[in-house]
């Protein structure tokens, strides 16, 4: 009687009492939410008020083949191990070999292939996700996406693999069924600027709607350390009969090729450098410095400073064209030598490094950044910058903004980092929405959730301590959920 | 009845139940405090024994020619909009021209004048400051100051203009006035070595009692990249009867200009240099690097290596005088060429840049940094730093003492972070209390209010999780809102 | 009678009312814990789980003659004031000079001797300690050691005096007595590579049963700028019979004294160097380097190098005999250089500075990262680099670890930051639990207790927002207080 009367009032005074036998299910619907009960009870209407906007993604690196051809996801572990870094980085780290997780070798030395091995693996390690957003983006496809009711573990693991593996060959399964069940208005893929775009022509010439863009990514012709940079100047030039050895044909290699890509849609480009170091050098030294690099092998220098010199050169040429300019700064590529030599880019092996944003953009920043057409969007991986130097930076010039937390801190307490560390200085409105950048297909809806919940909490917090109120609260959260991801990228 | 039992319950459990009707007057009396019920409780008990406590403001920028010659305020938007870099620089970091907020170009051409216009532009987009510390400061004055009852927004601008502006006419909104309604104790501007302390003089032989005190600020007479050093130097010489192209000469000069600022009350040096470096270089080395940057143009490397020997010297002064020195090092100024081309200084674009207290202050703190009887007060805009360097550093050295929060962290999640980063390792002692370093005069009392809430906040957390008694947190929080100003500056 | 009513509700509901007149009990059953009801009480069941768990201490600096001679401990001043750098650094940056703490003089001069004044001295100021960790472990030890019930101050310090006094006369409080009841199962210190560990064998062939290991700490013989390094290197010869003034025979001599260590039960190896650098010359470089440094006075950057080239031989030697390796990198050791003169080491103004992982150890990792049976646990004073390098290079590579957050940061809001920033990359796996790496052996219950407590309160939090559930939670807290520390040291 009196513990009835405790439950009854404790539920009416919006105390939510865990006891030890709690249910398990792999979702639940107050996940990520602030435990106060005042906090979670704001966070809670906040969020049912946005979380059936649609999925805006401007920025991500699904593969445009699978909507273009929209044949089956191959078998469970071919859609959830073998091509996730996240997934097979957190093994290897405790001594699991890549092999034995199907990861292919570059030699083509042989390496496990049988799905239900590679995925009994992954189940007995299954723990070692505990407390990563890894975890909550598998789980919640385990559960939204398959009906998986049970933490996977090596006894159920083959229970697991089966109904996936049935799922998959059903047509609701296919990537452009799946694209509609998760309710995205928008996809942007990421192409090299030599990519011939085949599958967003055929997407768009196919009689299916689903919205699938590009984001001008020109890495491979614009940093001479980049494998093939010469070769991949000459196909810069056959692909748009321009003479890209020399300075002016190069340049204009370039607008002819975001031209291009802006015929099937891109609002974007893309550039992913080790630092977020500009230049705005005078003309001739520009000639000079593009001389040296395209015709031998560039010192470190050389090659550091082309770059930064190209990214004053693609803000220019955004002024131009409109295309919104993103900087992915600060990522120390392929660090572990050995295991780039024996499989290659993206094995988990890239590393953040400090970086500097207030020397490094000022080049740029004095030639372009009081232009309020231009945008330019950085992300970083060093946390410490967000407060230090990127807020302010978005608080003042025009043309820029901030990216949300990106990469390793795409997560529950790093998307809390950002907003506390980059609201204050910047507010909400120099900041950009969510990006799911991601090439894990299954998790875009769990990704977008995670942020969609992670901002309602944050809000609700700063309702509930007075400092905003919350019609206001209201409008923030449909921003950052939705409005202002169109809005920065054109959409 | 069930409702009501539940309502009264919760109140008495000390659980405030926010509805989605809940009233929005401007300034709640919870704002800010932690949300758990039981450590708002204690937060309140806290808040409630200092908030009523004299202001001290050791350190700041409003104009004493306000308080000299006690004329009133012009209209709204030249108190809240035209000089506030805070509200300007957000409206311009989202494309809305400095000169369509009054903002005065460096070479006279026409900004806009009408006050009006200027303030409804300002109201368009006021939702620009949701989450910064900016809005609070601003809904602090309109509410406590002017009477203002809802949200500054586009339908009410003309209102809350006419209100502002018809209080700005009566002699209850004087500075002088204001000055004893924000209960200020005493509050110290900052003053550059080559002022006449006129206003200060005035402000003495007046009838008022009011306490305003200057700093000695010398950047212009030591930074060799100030602009006009040179005739800064020669004007030095002038004011003090000394050869300040000699070294002996210049020294000396610096020693009659503090005792001129001490003769109005000064207590305190203020020195705003762009890095923590300090040098203690040979006799020999002093004066050849004196005579480098005084008869011609001084590289950077020397600049940055005058400034650097000048802290030590200051601190030696200091020995002797007893002025309390301030360090506030790390911010790029004027980052912004182009703007700074246009409109000068003190635009919203200096930019926080990383700082190494470690290395830069070792050769002042070899010189002078056991001497006990030494006060030097270090500042960052480097957050990196205060667990890393500063706290560490302030928990050994007697001399050394950290300033409070600054700038872009002087916010209530900058706070927080401050006091998380820098107790556990320099206490509570080895910090100065709290600076409003504004030159914003109304936001004075929102800024100190700020920052005892936040304090209180933080000190019952720890009451809470049982950390500390609550009588010392009480004994704590009257040392952070009031004491340990006073003791640090010697008021 | 309403009263009444809402105090049993509150209880029920879990609601803790804290009263201006709660009780002071130097230790509450609750602290630290996180406060809200519903995420105590969680905490409250994890921790009971595992709060009696034996200490595992794999890594300190107690002195291993208390265990082998077994004597008592002298005065409270000498036990708790004059060898504790967290103690008198405190006092001294509040101007309280070291002499009157008892701190000895490194060239003898008379300092005060008498513990009692020492220990009136420190109670005075003892609120210089609020908000800091040392005011916990001084409490816990005093409560829960020495059944002390007031907060230490002026007025009851000779009474706590008088009662530790006594105490430490008694047996039950002698260094070995001491050790069973903090139910230690195994502690490590830390020897130079030239000693010659006759306590660790007098406590082996004595009939005590206590687990005392040693670490093997070879900085006197590995960096040139350690003090009578050419003298350590002659006296490494002596001790192994090696020619150490050839490269070969100066390997060699590392061996045999590792394999001397791991006779007395050593499992690891420990480096405090100034930076994370690491190297991996060819051969001949090797030599020359080798020869430089032990010939004559190194330059900075030689002997920089010949530490970086050294980390990696060590880690080649743990391949072969299995000695895990532990870097703690990033202090600046003796910053103030007028003390270090007077006073010598270790006098609390060590200070950490940036520290550079990915660049740094990026040579060792490319020689030896990728083997799976090798181990290295890396410690940083540089939180900045948890999140941006360490949890990414734990999360991929298979040799790496991370030890606790570490000195400074060896304290509950560090602990918490050290989780949040560390966890979502690199998981719970890639740490290695709990290390006190103390001087200060009473405050060793304190340490574990205080780290037990924050890991629970971390883990409810995660179970209270559905991240994880509360039987994993309940693993890994084990994990985190006993198990990894195990599996990571070997032990």
């Amino acid at each position: 009687m009196a513990d009835a009367l405790v439950e009854t009032l404790g539920k009416a005074l919006g105390r939510d009492v865990p006891t030890e036998t709690a249910a398990t299910a792999l979702l639940h619907e107050d996940r990520l939410f602030p435990v106060d009960p005042s906090v979670r009870a704001i966070t809670r209407r906040l969020y049912n008020q946005i979380k059936d906007l649609p999925l805006v993604s401007p920025h991500g690196h699904t593969d445009p083949a699978w909507y273009a051809r929209n044949e089956p996801f191959p078998d469970p572990a071919q859609l959830f191990v073998v091509p996730d870094h996240y997934v097979f980085r957190m093994l290897y780290s405790q001594g699991v070999p890549l092999e034995k997780l199907g990861v292919p070798h570059a030699n083509g030395t042989a390496v496990e292939t049988d799905g239900r091995t590679i995925w009994r693996l992954f189940a007995e390690h299954y723990h070692l996700f505990r407390g990563t957003p890894t975890r909550m983006w598998l789980d919640h496809a385990f559960s939204d996406l398959f009906g998986l009711q049970e933490r996977l573990s090596p006894s159920n693991a083959d229970a697991a693999y089966d109904r996936i593996a049935e799922c998959l060959t059903q047509d609701a399964y296919r990537p452009r069924a799946l694209f509609e069940r998760f309710n995205l208005e928008v996809i942007a893929t990421t192409e090299s600027a030599l990519d011939d775009l085949a599958h967003h022509r055929a997407i768009q010439s196919s009689d299916w709607n689903g919205r699938v863009i590009s984001a001008y990514r020109p890495d491979a012709v614009i940093d001479p350390q980049f494998e093939g940079f010469h070769d991949n100047l000459k196909m810069f030039g056959r692909l748009t009969g321009e003479d890209t050895l020399t300075w002016d044909g190069y340049l204009q290699a370039h607008r002819k090729r975001r031209a291009f890509f802006k015929e099937v849609g891109t609002t974007s480009s893309d550039h992913g450098h080790p630092t977020a170091r500009t230049a705005d050098l005078s003309d001739t030294d520009k000639r000079a410095l593009f001389n040296r690099v395209t015709q031998s092998a560039a010192t470190s220098e050389d090659a550091e400073l082309f770059r930064a010199q190209m990214l004053t050169e693609m803000a220019i040429m955004s002024l131009d064209d409109g295309l919104v300019m993103q900087i992915h700064a600060g990522s120390h590529r392929n660090h572990n030598g050995p295991l780039f030599q024996q499989f290659g880019r993206d094995k988990g092996a890239d590393i953040p490094a400090p970086t500097n944003f207030v020397d490094g953009l000022k080049p740029l920043l004095s030639k372009v950044g009081n232009e309020p057409d231009l945008k330019i969007i950085v992300f970083t991986l060093d946390e410490t910058t967000y407060a230090r130097e990127l807020a302010p930076l978005a608080g003042h010039y025009p043309c820029l903004y901030l990216g949300p937390a990106w990469w390793f801190y795409d997560a529950p307490d790093g998307m809390k980092r950002y907003r506390d560390l980059v609201t204050e200085t910047a507010g909400f409105y120099n900041t950009v929405g969510f990006n799911d950048d991601t090439r894990a297909f299954p998790s875009i809806p769990a990704r977008h959730d995670v942020a969609r919940r992670i901002d309602c909490g944050f809000l609700a917090e700063r309702v509930a301590d007075h400092r905003l109120d919350e019609d206001e609260a209201n409008e923030i959260a449909h921003d950052l959920a939705y409005g202002l991801a169109k809005k920065a990228y054109k959409l």
